[in-house]
Protein backbone atom coordinates (compact mmCIF):
# COMPACT_ATOMS: atom_id res chain seq x y z
CA UNK A 1 0.00 0.00 0.00
CA UNK A 2 2.54 2.60 0.84
CA UNK A 3 4.57 1.99 -2.44
CA UNK A 4 1.65 2.27 -3.86
CA UNK A 5 1.02 5.76 -3.13
CA UNK A 6 4.48 6.61 -3.53
CA UNK A 7 3.71 5.93 -7.18
CA UNK A 8 0.98 7.69 -7.07
CA UNK A 9 2.03 10.60 -5.61
CA UNK A 10 5.31 10.89 -8.16
CA UNK A 11 2.98 10.52 -11.14
CA UNK A 12 1.15 13.62 -9.09
CA UNK A 13 4.27 15.71 -8.83
CA UNK A 14 5.65 15.01 -12.44
CA UNK A 15 2.32 16.10 -14.35
CA UNK A 16 2.73 19.50 -12.26
CA UNK A 17 4.57 19.93 -15.55
CA UNK A 18 1.77 20.78 -18.04
CA UNK A 19 1.05 23.69 -16.29
CA UNK A 20 3.59 25.08 -17.84
CA UNK A 21 3.77 23.60 -21.12
CA UNK A 22 1.64 26.88 -23.29
CA UNK A 23 -1.07 26.52 -26.10
CA UNK A 24 -1.41 29.10 -28.99
CA UNK A 25 -4.58 30.62 -28.24
CA UNK A 26 -5.23 33.55 -25.46
CA UNK A 27 -7.29 33.19 -22.37
CA UNK A 28 -10.67 34.90 -22.74
CA UNK A 29 -9.29 38.34 -21.39
CA UNK A 30 -6.45 38.18 -23.64
CA UNK A 31 -4.10 38.50 -20.75
CA UNK A 32 -1.23 35.94 -21.97
CA UNK A 33 -1.30 32.23 -23.43
CA UNK A 34 -3.27 29.24 -21.67
CA UNK A 35 -1.54 26.23 -20.62
CA UNK A 36 -2.54 22.91 -21.12
CA UNK A 37 -3.73 22.09 -17.13
CA UNK A 38 -5.97 25.09 -17.31
CA UNK A 39 -7.72 23.69 -20.91
CA UNK A 40 -7.97 20.23 -20.00
CA UNK A 41 -9.91 21.62 -16.51
CA UNK A 42 -12.17 23.50 -18.72
CA UNK A 43 -12.70 20.62 -21.17
CA UNK A 44 -13.79 18.48 -17.42
CA UNK A 45 -16.05 21.32 -16.93
CA UNK A 46 -17.01 21.85 -20.42
CA UNK A 47 -17.95 17.59 -20.49
CA UNK A 48 -20.67 17.65 -17.97
CA UNK A 49 -22.41 21.18 -19.03
CA UNK A 50 -22.76 20.24 -22.48
CA UNK A 51 -22.73 16.39 -22.18
CA UNK A 52 -26.64 17.14 -23.33
CA UNK A 53 -25.84 18.31 -26.80
CA UNK A 54 -23.74 14.83 -27.63
CA UNK A 55 -24.70 12.99 -30.29
CA UNK A 56 -24.47 9.85 -28.19
CA UNK A 57 -27.31 10.41 -25.45
CA UNK A 58 -26.10 7.12 -23.49
CA UNK A 59 -22.43 8.01 -23.29
CA UNK A 60 -20.78 7.55 -20.31
CA UNK A 61 -19.99 11.63 -19.09
CA UNK A 62 -17.64 10.26 -16.06
CA UNK A 63 -15.52 8.66 -18.99
CA UNK A 64 -15.24 11.65 -21.20
CA UNK A 65 -13.82 13.70 -18.01
CA UNK A 66 -11.47 11.83 -16.98
CA UNK A 67 -10.08 11.72 -20.58
CA UNK A 68 -10.52 15.49 -20.92
CA UNK A 69 -8.15 15.44 -17.52
CA UNK A 70 -5.19 13.49 -18.93
CA UNK A 71 -5.46 13.50 -22.79
CA UNK A 72 -2.65 16.40 -22.78
CA UNK A 73 -0.43 14.74 -20.36
CA UNK A 74 1.16 13.01 -23.23
CA UNK A 75 2.41 16.60 -24.02
CA UNK A 76 5.18 16.55 -20.97
CA UNK A 77 8.67 15.88 -22.73
CA UNK A 78 7.19 16.78 -26.30
CA UNK A 79 5.25 19.81 -26.05
CA UNK A 80 2.30 21.31 -27.38
CA UNK A 81 1.27 20.78 -31.45
CA UNK A 82 -0.42 23.53 -32.84
CA UNK A 83 -3.36 21.50 -34.17
CA UNK A 84 -2.31 23.66 -37.51
CA UNK A 85 0.42 22.10 -37.98
CA UNK A 86 -0.43 18.73 -39.64
CA UNK A 87 3.15 17.59 -40.53
CA UNK A 88 4.65 17.88 -37.23
CA UNK A 89 1.22 15.69 -35.78
CA UNK A 90 1.95 13.08 -37.42
CA UNK A 91 5.63 13.04 -36.78
CA UNK A 92 5.07 13.73 -32.91
CA UNK A 93 2.72 10.75 -32.68
CA UNK A 94 5.58 8.24 -31.70
CA UNK A 95 7.00 10.63 -29.34
CA UNK A 96 3.99 10.82 -27.83
CA UNK A 97 3.55 7.28 -27.45
CA UNK A 98 6.75 7.01 -25.80
CA UNK A 99 5.77 9.90 -23.23
CA UNK A 100 2.53 8.04 -22.76
CA UNK A 101 4.32 5.08 -21.53
CA UNK A 102 6.65 7.02 -19.43
CA UNK A 103 4.07 9.35 -17.39
CA UNK A 104 1.84 6.82 -16.88
CA UNK A 105 4.72 4.21 -16.03
CA UNK A 106 5.30 6.23 -12.84
CA UNK A 107 2.08 4.90 -11.56
CA UNK A 108 0.84 1.19 -10.37
CA UNK A 109 0.84 -0.92 -13.30
CA UNK A 110 -3.30 -1.19 -12.95
CA UNK A 111 -3.52 2.48 -12.67
CA UNK A 112 -0.78 2.95 -15.83
CA UNK A 113 -2.73 0.03 -17.82
CA UNK A 114 -5.82 1.62 -17.40
CA UNK A 115 -4.73 5.30 -18.03
CA UNK A 116 -3.38 4.06 -21.16
CA UNK A 117 -6.13 2.20 -22.26
CA UNK A 118 -8.03 5.86 -21.65
CA UNK A 119 -5.61 8.11 -23.97
CA UNK A 120 -5.76 5.38 -26.39
CA UNK A 121 -9.39 5.39 -26.69
CA UNK A 122 -9.10 8.75 -26.83
CA UNK A 123 -6.22 9.16 -29.69
CA UNK A 124 -8.32 6.41 -31.88
CA UNK A 125 -11.28 8.78 -31.96
CA UNK A 126 -14.05 5.83 -32.13
CA UNK A 127 -16.16 5.38 -29.11
CA UNK A 128 -18.96 7.96 -28.13
CA UNK A 129 -16.77 9.09 -25.66
CA UNK A 130 -13.80 9.55 -27.53
CA UNK A 131 -15.91 11.44 -30.17
CA UNK A 132 -17.10 14.14 -27.80
CA UNK A 133 -14.12 14.58 -25.81
CA UNK A 134 -12.37 15.62 -29.04
CA UNK A 135 -15.33 17.79 -29.57
CA UNK A 136 -14.77 19.61 -26.61
CA UNK A 137 -11.04 19.99 -27.22
CA UNK A 138 -11.92 21.64 -30.83
CA UNK A 139 -14.23 24.18 -29.48
CA UNK A 140 -13.25 25.58 -26.54
CA UNK A 141 -9.68 26.80 -28.57
CA UNK A 142 -12.24 27.81 -30.87
CA UNK A 143 -14.19 30.10 -28.24
CA UNK A 144 -11.11 31.56 -27.29
CA UNK A 145 -9.23 32.45 -30.30
CA UNK A 146 -12.88 33.98 -31.34
CA UNK A 147 -13.21 35.96 -28.15
CA UNK A 148 -9.41 37.33 -28.71
CA UNK A 149 -10.00 38.72 -32.18
CA UNK A 150 -8.23 35.78 -33.75
CA UNK A 151 -5.06 35.87 -32.31
CA UNK A 152 -3.90 32.13 -33.24
CA UNK A 153 -5.42 32.38 -36.74
CA UNK A 154 -3.91 35.92 -37.01
CA UNK A 155 -0.20 35.03 -35.36
CA UNK A 156 0.05 31.74 -37.22
CA UNK A 157 -1.90 32.92 -40.89
CA UNK A 158 -4.66 30.38 -40.77
CA UNK A 159 -7.84 31.11 -43.02
CA UNK A 160 -11.44 29.89 -42.81
CA UNK A 161 -10.85 26.94 -44.92
CA UNK A 162 -8.09 25.92 -42.39
CA UNK A 163 -10.33 26.38 -39.17
CA UNK A 164 -13.22 24.34 -41.09
CA UNK A 165 -11.50 21.55 -42.42
CA UNK A 166 -9.97 20.89 -38.69
CA UNK A 167 -13.03 21.53 -36.73
CA UNK A 168 -15.37 19.73 -38.39
CA UNK A 169 -14.49 16.73 -36.23
CA UNK A 170 -17.06 18.19 -33.83
CA UNK A 171 -19.77 17.42 -35.80
CA UNK A 172 -19.08 13.65 -34.98
CA UNK A 173 -19.17 14.19 -31.21
CA UNK A 174 -22.17 16.90 -31.41
CA UNK A 175 -23.93 18.11 -34.00
CA UNK A 176 -25.26 20.79 -32.32
CA UNK A 177 -22.00 21.98 -30.67
CA UNK A 178 -20.70 22.13 -34.72
CA UNK A 179 -23.75 23.71 -35.99
CA UNK A 180 -23.17 26.94 -33.37
CA UNK A 181 -19.66 27.03 -33.80
CA UNK A 182 -19.87 27.34 -37.66
CA UNK A 183 -22.44 29.94 -37.22
CA UNK A 184 -21.40 31.82 -33.76
CA UNK A 185 -17.81 31.53 -33.90
CA UNK A 186 -16.06 31.01 -37.39
CA UNK A 187 -18.99 32.91 -39.61
CA UNK A 188 -19.36 35.57 -36.99
CA UNK A 189 -15.03 35.45 -36.38
CA UNK A 190 -14.85 36.24 -40.75
CA UNK A 191 -17.49 39.28 -40.47
CA UNK A 192 -15.97 40.65 -37.77
CA UNK A 193 -12.46 40.77 -39.20
CA UNK A 194 -10.58 38.05 -36.89
CA UNK A 195 -10.49 35.50 -39.36
CA UNK A 196 -9.48 35.90 -43.48
CA UNK A 197 -11.44 33.79 -46.13
CA UNK B 1 -32.47 24.26 -26.71
CA UNK B 2 -30.62 27.71 -28.60
CA UNK B 3 -31.35 29.69 -25.57
CA UNK B 4 -29.99 26.99 -23.10
CA UNK B 5 -26.34 26.59 -25.47
CA UNK B 6 -25.97 30.68 -24.96
CA UNK B 7 -26.58 30.33 -21.23
CA UNK B 8 -23.76 27.19 -21.64
CA UNK B 9 -21.46 29.08 -23.33
CA UNK B 10 -21.71 32.42 -21.52
CA UNK B 11 -21.05 30.55 -18.34
CA UNK B 12 -18.07 28.35 -19.77
CA UNK B 13 -16.35 31.91 -21.04
CA UNK B 14 -17.27 33.12 -17.71
CA UNK B 15 -15.36 30.64 -15.85
CA UNK B 16 -11.98 31.62 -17.43
CA UNK B 17 -11.39 34.00 -14.73
CA UNK B 18 -9.83 31.56 -12.50
CA UNK B 19 -7.19 30.84 -14.05
CA UNK B 20 -6.31 34.52 -13.17
CA UNK B 21 -7.03 34.25 -9.79
CA UNK B 22 -3.53 33.45 -8.16
CA UNK B 23 -3.03 30.78 -5.07
CA UNK B 24 -0.44 31.21 -2.24
CA UNK B 25 1.70 28.32 -3.06
CA UNK B 26 3.88 27.73 -6.11
CA UNK B 27 4.26 25.27 -8.94
CA UNK B 28 6.54 22.31 -7.87
CA UNK B 29 9.61 23.14 -9.80
CA UNK B 30 9.05 26.55 -7.89
CA UNK B 31 8.80 28.81 -11.26
CA UNK B 32 5.31 30.87 -10.55
CA UNK B 33 2.89 31.21 -8.48
CA UNK B 34 -0.59 28.28 -9.29
CA UNK B 35 -3.60 29.88 -9.90
CA UNK B 36 -7.04 28.11 -9.40
CA UNK B 37 -7.67 26.58 -12.58
CA UNK B 38 -4.53 24.48 -12.53
CA UNK B 39 -5.22 23.60 -8.63
CA UNK B 40 -8.84 22.18 -9.60
CA UNK B 41 -7.40 20.10 -12.43
CA UNK B 42 -5.26 18.77 -10.09
CA UNK B 43 -7.56 17.77 -7.05
CA UNK B 44 -9.76 16.20 -10.23
CA UNK B 45 -6.82 13.93 -11.41
CA UNK B 46 -5.66 13.48 -7.88
CA UNK B 47 -9.21 12.10 -7.04
CA UNK B 48 -9.71 8.81 -9.46
CA UNK B 49 -5.67 8.33 -8.61
CA UNK B 50 -6.07 8.38 -5.06
CA UNK B 51 -9.51 7.21 -4.36
CA UNK B 52 -8.49 4.02 -2.73
CA UNK B 53 -7.14 5.56 -0.12
CA UNK B 54 -10.03 7.16 0.55
CA UNK B 55 -11.93 6.42 4.18
CA UNK B 56 -15.04 5.48 2.44
CA UNK B 57 -14.14 2.61 0.12
CA UNK B 58 -18.44 2.99 -1.24
CA UNK B 59 -17.86 7.30 -2.24
CA UNK B 60 -18.88 8.35 -5.76
CA UNK B 61 -15.39 9.25 -7.22
CA UNK B 62 -17.22 11.12 -10.11
CA UNK B 63 -19.13 13.61 -7.88
CA UNK B 64 -15.51 14.11 -6.08
CA UNK B 65 -14.20 14.97 -9.26
CA UNK B 66 -16.88 17.51 -10.29
CA UNK B 67 -16.80 19.04 -6.89
CA UNK B 68 -12.85 19.36 -7.50
CA UNK B 69 -13.79 20.82 -10.56
CA UNK B 70 -16.08 23.55 -9.51
CA UNK B 71 -15.14 24.52 -5.87
CA UNK B 72 -12.92 27.32 -6.33
CA UNK B 73 -15.34 29.01 -9.08
CA UNK B 74 -17.14 31.26 -6.08
CA UNK B 75 -13.57 33.24 -5.45
CA UNK B 76 -14.27 34.76 -9.06
CA UNK B 77 -14.69 38.28 -8.23
CA UNK B 78 -13.90 38.05 -4.83
CA UNK B 79 -10.15 36.23 -4.58
CA UNK B 80 -8.25 33.15 -3.54
CA UNK B 81 -8.47 33.48 0.78
CA UNK B 82 -4.99 32.44 1.93
CA UNK B 83 -6.13 29.10 4.06
CA UNK B 84 -4.17 30.12 7.38
CA UNK B 85 -6.03 33.56 7.41
CA UNK B 86 -9.01 32.08 9.58
CA UNK B 87 -10.38 36.11 10.54
CA UNK B 88 -10.40 36.53 6.82
CA UNK B 89 -11.86 33.14 5.78
CA UNK B 90 -14.81 33.93 7.77
CA UNK B 91 -15.98 36.97 6.88
CA UNK B 92 -15.76 35.76 2.97
CA UNK B 93 -18.64 33.76 3.13
CA UNK B 94 -21.02 35.64 2.46
CA UNK B 95 -18.95 37.27 -0.96
CA UNK B 96 -18.47 33.60 -1.94
CA UNK B 97 -22.57 32.71 -1.62
CA UNK B 98 -22.93 36.12 -3.81
CA UNK B 99 -20.69 35.03 -5.85
CA UNK B 100 -21.61 31.37 -6.16
CA UNK B 101 -25.10 32.65 -7.06
CA UNK B 102 -23.97 35.33 -9.68
CA UNK B 103 -21.89 32.43 -11.74
CA UNK B 104 -23.51 29.48 -11.22
CA UNK B 105 -26.80 31.85 -12.51
CA UNK B 106 -25.43 31.97 -15.91
CA UNK B 107 -26.59 28.45 -16.28
CA UNK B 108 -30.10 27.31 -17.09
CA UNK B 109 -32.04 26.88 -13.87
CA UNK B 110 -31.65 23.07 -13.70
CA UNK B 111 -28.04 23.32 -13.94
CA UNK B 112 -27.59 26.18 -11.77
CA UNK B 113 -29.08 24.32 -8.74
CA UNK B 114 -27.51 21.31 -9.43
CA UNK B 115 -23.82 22.69 -9.56
CA UNK B 116 -24.90 25.29 -6.35
CA UNK B 117 -25.99 22.21 -4.17
CA UNK B 118 -22.62 20.61 -5.15
CA UNK B 119 -20.65 23.75 -4.04
CA UNK B 120 -22.51 23.48 -0.82
CA UNK B 121 -22.47 19.82 0.11
CA UNK B 122 -18.57 20.71 -0.82
CA UNK B 123 -18.54 23.50 1.97
CA UNK B 124 -20.63 21.79 4.45
CA UNK B 125 -18.31 18.89 4.76
CA UNK B 126 -20.62 16.28 5.73
CA UNK B 127 -20.95 13.36 2.95
CA UNK B 128 -17.86 10.94 2.39
CA UNK B 129 -17.52 12.83 -1.46
CA UNK B 130 -17.31 16.51 0.54
CA UNK B 131 -14.95 15.01 2.98
CA UNK B 132 -12.52 13.39 0.68
CA UNK B 133 -12.59 16.43 -1.93
CA UNK B 134 -11.10 18.34 1.32
CA UNK B 135 -8.60 16.13 1.57
CA UNK B 136 -7.20 16.39 -1.52
CA UNK B 137 -7.80 20.32 -1.44
CA UNK B 138 -5.71 20.46 1.89
CA UNK B 139 -2.87 17.56 0.91
CA UNK B 140 -2.02 19.31 -2.87
CA UNK B 141 -0.66 22.48 -1.61
CA UNK B 142 0.79 20.88 1.15
CA UNK B 143 3.08 18.84 -1.55
CA UNK B 144 3.72 21.82 -3.31
CA UNK B 145 5.25 23.77 -0.41
CA UNK B 146 7.11 20.88 0.63
CA UNK B 147 8.56 20.90 -2.75
CA UNK B 148 9.25 24.18 -2.94
CA UNK B 149 11.29 24.23 0.46
CA UNK B 150 8.29 25.66 1.65
CA UNK B 151 7.39 28.88 0.24
CA UNK B 152 3.97 30.31 1.32
CA UNK B 153 5.03 29.12 4.98
CA UNK B 154 7.94 30.84 5.66
CA UNK B 155 6.61 33.94 3.28
CA UNK B 156 3.32 34.07 5.48
CA UNK B 157 5.13 33.35 9.10
CA UNK B 158 3.21 30.03 9.08
CA UNK B 159 4.56 27.46 12.16
CA UNK B 160 4.26 23.92 12.13
CA UNK B 161 1.18 23.71 14.38
CA UNK B 162 -0.62 25.84 12.43
CA UNK B 163 0.00 23.44 9.63
CA UNK B 164 -0.95 20.94 11.52
CA UNK B 165 -4.61 22.05 12.76
CA UNK B 166 -5.52 23.94 8.92
CA UNK B 167 -4.84 20.20 7.84
CA UNK B 168 -5.65 17.49 10.04
CA UNK B 169 -9.33 17.42 8.39
CA UNK B 170 -7.35 15.36 5.44
CA UNK B 171 -7.84 12.64 8.41
CA UNK B 172 -11.45 12.98 7.66
CA UNK B 173 -11.70 11.89 3.86
CA UNK B 174 -8.30 9.85 4.22
CA UNK B 175 -6.10 8.11 7.59
CA UNK B 176 -3.79 6.58 4.70
CA UNK B 177 -3.20 10.71 3.07
CA UNK B 178 -3.28 12.40 6.47
CA UNK B 179 -0.35 9.71 7.93
CA UNK B 180 1.06 10.31 4.96
CA UNK B 181 0.93 14.38 4.80
CA UNK B 182 2.30 13.81 8.50
CA UNK B 183 5.22 12.66 8.29
CA UNK B 184 6.47 12.99 4.68
CA UNK B 185 5.56 16.47 4.26
CA UNK B 186 4.93 18.01 7.62
CA UNK B 187 7.83 16.59 9.52
CA UNK B 188 10.22 16.04 6.45
CA UNK B 189 9.32 20.00 5.99
CA UNK B 190 10.63 21.07 9.86
CA UNK B 191 13.40 18.37 9.22
CA UNK B 192 14.45 19.94 6.07
CA UNK B 193 13.75 23.69 7.82
CA UNK B 194 11.17 24.43 5.37
CA UNK B 195 8.85 24.89 8.41
CA UNK B 196 9.38 26.35 11.75
CA UNK B 197 8.59 24.59 15.09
Amino acid sequence: CRERLEKQIAFIKEIDKVKSIFRRNRLIDDSRYENDAEHSWHLAIMAFILCEHANDQKLDVAKVIRMALVHDLVEIGVGDTFIYDLEKRASKAEEERESANRVFGLLPDDQRDALIALWEEFEARQTPEAKFARSLDRIQPLTHNASTQGHAWKKHNVKRHQVEAVNRCIEDGSETLWAYAKKELIERSVANGYLEE
